[in-house]
């Protein structure tokens, strides 16, 4: 693989605090070959002198940055996404280490997640995403610095795109769909798809206001693990549809 | 294999200048499992609030640093020494990524050597060392920042040091000794023979002190990369001995 994979996969970084920390990762997505930096809802400013002062050469990548208010935006037009996380949660998903998912990530239209310095990624926030990736680290203490993160990331990145193509991603341990992968749903339509479907739970009374987002999630897992295609999320949607319709001729 | 090894492998600094940086060292230290930071002749406070504040749970890790004055004085002791480097030199010495070399440190007396931010490892220090690290970086911005180039190392050391023991050390690329490991010369007994040697030199005129430093790096690069037993030490030191009592008797 050459570069054009890496420059193109987003390093979305959601709710940043320190300016330190956002500088140092453009230096260090520019280092590694990458240059696409999406921030969601800054809380500080990734073009000020503590920014710039650590992003030295790479000002480019802090001023060409993308800064939106919500995820779902960041997001919109991939089709795979990876998040980050630190802890080992009680929910249901697997975490991988870098090397064994990155590589999946090494297409035209892909993201991959890091949380604030002081929360990591919420519940709602991950499950955005159809992989978790984890770095491995000693027990003793398991929270990194938000740019060293993202700097092994990176590196990382930049490793899998240089092993040659006899080792090519798909061999990465994830549930990938059988389909050529540009037929894979787009984030937005996953979304659009995720939106009717709560709609038409709470409309037909299996989700209740204050259970939806619980059971949204466990959802999203379902589906995002499986990869739809654009043409099985279309039959889906006809499907929601088709009860929606039900509903109101009754 | 296990922490131990990796808890005893030192990171050696040299003259960092950027208290934020050691911080961010030493909290990536910790994460990683390492736990041994030396400082050579620091420019910068590294119990100080900056240092302090990156370090968060990692200070312990800034407390038990040790500062000498020296390079030579960091690594007495160890046996493997490797030392990174940013550019591609004039130097005959062959680079070697992360990967590669990292897993031929995992013993109890090694050492991992960076230079200053601003100009990296002179060839002098850079001699101290029987290998050399390289990160793979993009052609278009190669200068890491001394804490993300340290984060990687750090990182992949953790990953070298969780390989299965059925893919051991040896296998690492570098031209290692048929001798058992244990009988390695440390590194206080190669300068010895290394000043030992460049006084004999001198004194029989094959060496100018104009010269001598140049020529010493030469030969050091020679003997680092034969990586010397105890044994064949104390032989080569008997020979000098023996040219000095010659001239003596002479």
């Amino acid at each position: 693989m050459s570069e054009p994979p890496l420059a193109s996969i987003k390093i979305v970084l959601v709710e940043p605090a320190g300016p330190l920390n956002v500088g140092g990762i453009a230096r260090v997505m520019k280092n590694m070959g990458l240059g696409q930096l999406v921030l969601v809802n800054p809380h500080c400013d990734p073009l000020g002198p503590e920014a710039q002062q650590m992003a030295v050469h790479a000002f480019d990548v802090l001023s060409q940055a993308r800064t939106v208010q919500t995820l779902p935006e960041a997001l919109e037009g991939c089709q795979r996404v990876v998040a980050t996380t630190a802890r080992q949660r009680r929910l249901q998903v697997v975490t991988q280490p870098p090397k064994q998912i990155l590589p999946w990530l090494l297409t035209d239209s892909a993201a991959l997640i890091f949380g604030p310095e002081d929360r990591g990624l919420s519940n709602e926030e991950l499950y955005y995403a159809q992989a978790f990736l984890q770095i491995p680290t000693s027990p003793d203490y398991a929270a990194l610095n938000l740019a060293q993160a993202v700097t092994i990331c990176c590196y990382e990145l930049r490793q899998c795109s240089l092993v040659p193509l006899d080792n090519p991603p798909t061999e990465t341990k994830i549930a990938v769909s059988n389909l050529p992968q540009a037929e894979l749903a787009p984030f937005q339509q996953m979304e659009a798809f995720y939106q009717a479907l709560e709609l038409t739970l709470l409309e037909i009374g299996y989700l209740y206001p204050h259970t939806a987002s619980a059971r949204m999630q466990k959802l999203r897992q379902l589906f995002n693990r499986s990869q739809l295609s654009t043409q099985e999320l279309a039959m889906l949607r006809g499907m929601i549809r088709q009860v929606h319709w039900k509903i109101q001729a009754n």
